[in-house]
């Protein structure tokens, strides 16, 4: 039975523990979050302790992986704490709104020889991956262009934009890590603009809310990136990928498969609301695949140099967008 | 806590067993199976008690209520004993294949005061449910014409054929409590014809493979079932219910929302396939329902009352199948 | 340069003159309508002559071939008339109301040997004769259940109902000729029930407006038509056919591929409006196919065995309907 | 009865000539080519001269109108020719691979005081200009965000590429057309890159065959064009725009309606081959439109200053991709 301690016992981290409760093996033993409240309730729910404190966690020879799902300023210290008392590590996107600290993070884990996956669960999506398991059985040949479309129902509360690190670090980084992973090959050439259109407050806050990205990559592979704050129809989440052979398109999940029929017209369900619907699986299977991985000693499917990676290209775009050139990548 | 047992260990004793163990203020007791294997392994993965006899079962009185998962001849004198031990009862349909005897398991239940619940679980499928609750809304108008189309994915063993009181009482008895369900009505003329056309053996087994269904309800509703054990491209399970004032149809869920284009056409995932997958979601909430119930004294979704109107209904099919000729309902 | 004489200058008179003045190597040389000045301008728009009498279209020997769109209860003596001046004939379903005048149609027809085909428009439609033609090619498999989706957007007018022949005769006709041709070959079993649930005053004329009729051919296949005189979401015309290897379904077309998505869901188009639009190939098609079988001799897609051999259907269901039992056919 | 001749026998001729004649009150007097042969077939074909010399066509005063579908060199001598001539301009798009040309054919137009039309038929298409309707009528609020997805089925011989002007100024003007008219405003950054994936041989020539460009309007809305010179699975060709309040998108066409399922999966038809099936019915309200307009004197939807300004932004996007970096309009 592998003991784990989650930290943060907010929105994702109640998926977490959910999601620990039921993997076979595992034992969520602490609860970990500044906010005791929270931390007890979730503890409660599922068996845990809340009342441990987070060095008394580390020092826990039987605690052998942390999860964090801790606020955003937070994660590189943990993560550079777990490494140094050899726990493996489950870490939220992003690594650190620093790309020098995610590096530094990296580095830790490197010498500590931990194992650290970051949470980039779209990698784990039924769909998305069972797009990616054909394109790699060459269903449609060879990859050529990727267009992917990232649109929030709604914008988040502005004092979470102020702290969000901008829309490329905060809600970009997963299209970015989309985009290395479909296309299986590095941008050299990235290019992006926006504009705040969706609540002039964004704009105020140095931010914008709507953007287009383009990169090409070593092979001239492209790809589109579009996003905005707001999609009034729901969470909408989909990629397109062109290939010479054909097209690997995947849509939106949808709640129920009822189809109405009247005199205005024929009538879906929007798509899933937002990201706790739409990768409520996607969360169950990553951690499953956290679990399986440190049993096997097999490498994760996104590992933290993967959240580096995805960092670099979201300060690209901030400086594409700043100054209204390209990003030329070495 | 409420203390439940299971009886039957299969496959659908498997999926029960699952989401009792998920349930918060459940606690799954015993598992009864006289395949003592089956129960054993069941058992110990959800932490119950899988060596104690029936007798002992029904005479523990923290058990509150019973589940039953186990082959069709063994329903009646389950729900009997149970009745008379006053506990509640979860039970699969068909309550048993002579509607006689599933009517004085009804008159049982009632006498003992016990409440009883049919394994109906597409009335808890989410589309299904959704498009009743519009439906119900009046956003179609009122109800007028119902098409059910039922397909297995592939036809069970011959053996199974033979001991399954035909299509109609195994099969369709799921369609005729949708028709029930979603019309709203009661029927008042049937009329059904069928083939043996996916396996002679099933022909010479005594039974058809292949059937249509013709109902009109008292106050003139109409309604087609078509069915079939067998589906090439997978569990068929959709129904389509016209009202005057526009349609609701409930299509097939597929396991991903990839779509491939290339040069032989646009391609989509076949539905689901079987009821296992299908119908995940509507045995979980079926089995919440049924303690939600209890503990309300609420009337269940799908009381007995309404498996023995489904075989009621199964009866008068295989009558008119074998006849040739319409029946018609006083 | 093939002349014709066009019988009917209403609504389906007006489609078919549009289609003749299209076709290379036809001419459209007569309009012949007792409302002589619905004759004149149609006539007059497509440099056709409207003032010629019957008697002389018929005495015409340039006129090889006339096109018969007048009412019903025209057409035997129109047919009747054409082939004893050895004309050829396309004439709109239904040949007679009674069918023992359309068999004496077809003997007519026989006896003068010219060629006579029947209007069944839908045996055209560019998606129904596509899936005629991959069922023929075997690609899936062996063909065993048909369920025909037949509704109009909304009920014609009383007095039309009074004078129609009744549903069956009238609008099903057109599913019947589709079970003929789809699943190749006959019924010996019938049964139809029905209500009137869309206007009482339908009920009032004798008719009914809703209808579920089920048949079984001589080698076992199934099939259900379900109809009505309103949908309200648009005229809803489909049919899917099971095969021993898979499925082939007829979808509704829709005049735009617009896809809104907004705060209260996905909404796609309403079906096309009614037969005008949703048949407008079909009936391209169609009159395309009267003069290429008239040039290469080649029998008609529809003869008018076709004609009387639907008729026998539809008076089967009304036979069926009035006495609530099922039709068995020698 | 308006007269007037078409200018070019080819693919695109073809097709107006088939229009024109199906419009009520055109005449159809000549048909001009080069290639006499071309001329004289399609003339027979539809009534009209294949053997007056263009001077002869411009000096016939009856002569209103002129339909330029000719190759691109050619277009703007023609359509500076009928303007000195006074007659109305048709001409399929470019004006001319050189703007500045294009700009001197519009000042000529002006000058003369005729009417000129740039045949930018994806306007005309219904589904196009149905979603272009509901945007204008605030269906989905303000538009924020346009993606285009543009994929010809297959690449064109190395010698049409080799004249073509490049993929921006042949293909993509188009795209750039349907932005100003989807968005309502004009470009102030655009940012492009690309790459020759296809076929070698067309980076050989000097041009790509991959592309995705990025614009910015004045009031900050965003749009995407991606485009290829192959999609293995038909042509491509969809859009969709977000606004405030919801998204329109345009999906692709499908010949039918026919739906397969099997052992492999749901399968579709691909969309419609290639232009001249997709755009159908856009080639025919196109140039009924111009009649439309020319008689009433109301501005086309697409006028010259369009095709002009269309090709400003082609003529950006190759400036972009050849310098590696945005183009900033004043």
């Amino acid at each position: 039975m592998k003991q784990v301690a989650l930290f943060g016992a907010g929105r994702i981290g109640g998926i977490h523990a959910a999601n620990l409760a039921g993997l076979p093996g595992v034992q969520l033993k602490y609860i970990s979050d500044p906010f005791a409240e929270a931390a007890r309730r979730l503890a409660e729910k599922y068996g845990a302790r809340a009342d441990a404190h987070p060095d008394a966690i580390f020092q826990d020879p039987a605690v052998s992986a942390i999860i964090i799902g801790t606020p955003t300023t937070t994660h590189s210290a943990l993560i550079q704490q777990a490494a140094a008392a050899g726990k493996h590590i489950f870490c939220e996107k992003p690594v650190d709104l620093s790309t020098a600290r995610a590096q530094e993070c990296a580095e830790a884990v490197a010498k500590a020889g931990v194992a650290c996956m970051i949470g980039f669960q779209r990698r784990f999506d039924p769909s998305f991956s069972e797009a990616k398991r054909r394109l790699d059985d060459g269903e449609i040949g060879t990859p050529e262009m990727l267009v992917i479309t990232s649109r929030d129902c709604a914008p988040p509360p502005i004092d979470y934009i102020r702290s969000s690190g901008g829309i490329f670090r905060d809600m970009l980084i997963h299209d970015f890590d989309v985009f290395r992973w479909i296309l299986g090959d590095e941008a050299v050439w990235l290019s992006a603009t926006g504009a705040s259109l969706v609540d002039p407050a964004i704009g105020r806050a140095g931010d914008v809310d709507s953007v287009v990205v383009s990169l090409r990559t070593r092979s001239g592979r492209l790809c589109q990136i579009n996003a905005s704050r707001r999609a009034a129809y729901g969470y909408d989440q989909r990629f397109e990928v062109l290939g010479s052979a054909g097209l690997l398109a995947c849509e939106n999940l949808r709640p129920t498969a009822v189809c109405q029929m009247d005199a205005r017209g024929v009538h879906l369900d929007k798509p899933e609301h937002f990201f706790l619907q739409r990768y409520r699986e996607a969360y169950r299977l990553e951690i499953e695949h956290f679990f399986q991985q440190l049993e096997t000693g097999a490498s994760f499917r996104t590992g933290i140099a993967d959240g580096v990676a995805a960092q670099r290209l979201a300060d690209a775009a901030a400086r594409s967008l700043a100054s209204g050139q390209a990003v030329v990548f070495d």
